[in-house]
């Protein structure tokens, strides 16, 4: 016999949680599809030649690697050479949205029109170690627009995300920086060419602290005078304008860095006259997403309530270009699910609504009632009604239990006497309150 | 460089026919709900062991299995002994839902409510050699109820049926068939031990004809008198009442056989008086349906128009067994999501609206004219409008390239007379129209 049981690091999704998340998508696309974005979808195999080398040599390692078919066992051990593993695995399991995005826009380059904006709900695998909040397979959902580098569309996902933690009514700050600031200030600090070590540090701010990152950058070969340098920028407090002017003072001899400074003012300004409804909108100049592909602006949704980190992008300049297209500037953003999921659950903001979905079940005492209710079942389901009669004569108490557990608003109850006088019992589960109504009654009341 | 391909039987999709894809999944979505069926979502992995041994030898062989994380390779060529399979393989992807949804119902029966009625709307995949209409990763549509065994919700599957493709307005005929039927026939036949090769063979009636059914039975070790007597059977032609009179009489002598023709019975007269809406109920005792775990009731549908099997489904007294739950009884159907799709592209079944989202474009011929834009464009998107303003200020003829190839059905041109005159012009794409109109004015009209 096989055991009942699901590998490590998935989930099911039983139906309350499947409402609520269908709830969460649903509210996604619903903002996406208003700001012009269409829908696409990829398999979820690519090419392990797709993944392999984009995620880092870590990266490397937790992509699922699906066996080849046939005898492959007997291959490994009759092989007199050291056999490499793109010997036995021709496919593997996306980590990501992006990467098979990118390989899709340049696949299709021909089919779609440029500026191609799209978004893309799929789960993704990763081998991760499984640990709270963290799973194997979870939802991306990703909101991209390539051929354009008009900051506008950095706008726009910027009131895209307004819009979404609006409707979810989730308080977030909307973090905002320019990897052409990190840039300047590498070039400042005299470290160009460690912009990369710089970043990965920096990103690691909020997890390690100053005095982690200072280690790091050490670590990393970055001079003393450097991190001394470095030291005051990552400490400053003080709001976006304020930051800001520090910035051009500091950054006035890099052009990249003045670059990266302009586009953030040009976003601010912009908000300054169109408000955002919900959230706020902060510069943070420690902000630096691990990524490497990031090139311009960057973003980083937390919540307010507590720190957790739900949305995230930016800008790329090139990433279509390891599939072979170059010049294609984009930017996009990737929704967590799961973790907005989570924080949704535990702040109780999913509609309660959600809870149940048929209005209405019918019991069922016998053949002859439910001859007797089918045709009015019928009746309201054309209506557009969500009804259900109870498929089995059983007893009255599984049946009300059944309906319980449902959560179901109503119950008609139909047996001789209701049969014999045309009518139907109708009873409120919440309420408990019970009256005699005729069909017609009925369809009035659930239309 | 990597290529920008994806494994063969795989398919990437583009934004109509992921808007088209969507339809047909919110349309079953619709359906199954207003009957009082819930959504569950299972994980794309499962178990190797859960899956292995369930689809028989061919089956096993079609299931695609992830490797272990870890040095894999090295541990087979260091291994001195035989390895097997499930020593680098714990996961697989799952090959269909029923079998992960027999799993679920054992590892949750203590949270779920029993009759539980659910549906399920996702990928499977099968390593099956890619060919026209067959993919290495497809959609399944499940519904099903278990711990129920009325046959109302055998009633009810056939509601849906007809529900679903009246709405999607494709034509089909519900064959019908019951397995105890079909042991009956073999009990009567005196083959009642072969009742597994028989119903196999039966089943490709219609891909090998009848001399290749007979064919197949005689290698099967069928006795000759006994193909004799199942050769009428398999060949009669008449209504379903004419063919359920014939089998009365036929399976007289068998309580099993009896008792399938009275279930069958059962549905057809509740039928007579709740007509269906759309399509055509139809008794096939040559449908057999190859899966060995339906015992009850069996069905699948079939397009009027030219032959393809795109639904089927049946009762199965069983399935939890195998994970340790026993004398659960269910039934259930599958909608293949991708034949749907097909027949529906061919005859244009998919409604014209989905091939545009957007509702209004507004041109961009710079910053100032974007910021004239922006604050309608806003209160349009309040409204539930959905409209975009194109990003970069391209060339005209660019814009409304873009406009029209996304089949944008209006767009706003707002230049430096529009501006001076606080105007917009509308321009209707498909005519051609132009006229000036207020802020106002747009706000009403797409309201």
């Amino acid at each position: 016999m096989s055991s009942a049981s699901i590998p490590k690091g998935t989930r099911d999704f039983l139906p309350q949680q499947a409402a609520k998340r269908n709830y969460l998508f649903e509210v996604l696309r619903s903002v996406f599809v208003k700001y012009g974005y269409e829908p696409i979808e990829t398999p979820a195999m690519e090419s392990l030649s797709t993944l392999m080398g984009k995620y880092g040599e870590e990266g490397d390692k937790l992509i699922f690697k699906i066996l080849n078919s046939g005898p492959v066992i007997e291959q490994i051990q009759n092989s007199k050479s050291e056999i490499r593993i793109s010997e036995i695995v021709e496919k593997a399991l996306r980590y990501d949205l992006t990467v098979p995005f990118a390989r899709f826009v340049v696949q299709h380059q021909n089919d779609i029109t440029f500026p191609f904006k799209r978004y893309q709900i799929q789960p993704v695998w990763r081998a991760d170690k499984p640990q709270k909040g963290r799973y194997r397979e979870f939802y991306q959902c990703d909101v991209d627009v390539v051929g354009s580098d008009s900051l506008l569309n950095e706008i726009e996902l910027i009131q895209i995300i307004d819009e979404v933690f609006g409707l979810l009514k989730i308080p977030v700050t909307i973090k905002i920086n320019n990897r052409k600031i990190l840039s300047g200030i590498a070039e400042i600090i005299e470290e160009k060419e460690k912009i990369v070590d710089i970043t990965v540090a920096i990103d690691k701010l909020s997890k390690i602290g100053i005095d982690g990152v200072i280690k790091e950058l050490k670590e990393k070969g970055i001079s003393d005078d450097a991190i001394n340098r470095l030291h005051p920028i990552l400490n400053f407090s003080g709001n976006s304008v304020e930051k800001l002017n520090m910035l051009k003072h500091l950054l006035s001899k890099s052009e990249t860095g003045m670059k990266g400074i302009n586009e953030l003012e040009y976003i601010f300004n912009i908000f300054s006259s169109l408000k955002l409804k919900f959230s706020e909108l902060e510069t943070d100049i420690t902000l630096a997403r691990g990524l490497n592909y990031y090139t311009g602006a960057i973003f980083e949704v937390v919540t307010k309530n507590f720190p957790s980190s739900i949305c995230g992008g930016g800008r790329y300049d090139d990433l279509t270009g390891i599939f072979g297209l170059k010049n294609v500037s984009g930017v996009g953003i990737s929704f967590g699910a799961d973790r907005i999921y989570d924080v949704m659950n535990e702040q109780s903001l999913f509609p309660e609504a959600l809870a149940s979905s048929t209005q209405v079940m019918f019991t069922n005492f016998g053949d002859n009632e439910m001859m007797y209710c089918l045709p009015v079942l019928i009746a309201l389901r054309e209506k557009g009604v969500k009804a259900e009669l109870y498929p089995d004569c059983a007893k009255m108490k599984k049946q009300m239990k059944y309906a319980d557990s449902k959560n179901i608003p109503f119950v008609v109850l139909a047996g001789e006497s209701e049969i014999n006088s045309n009518s139907f019992t109708l009873k409120n589960m919440k309420t408990g309150e019970q009256s005699i109504v005729s069909a017609n009654d009925l369809y009035n009341y659930f239309r």
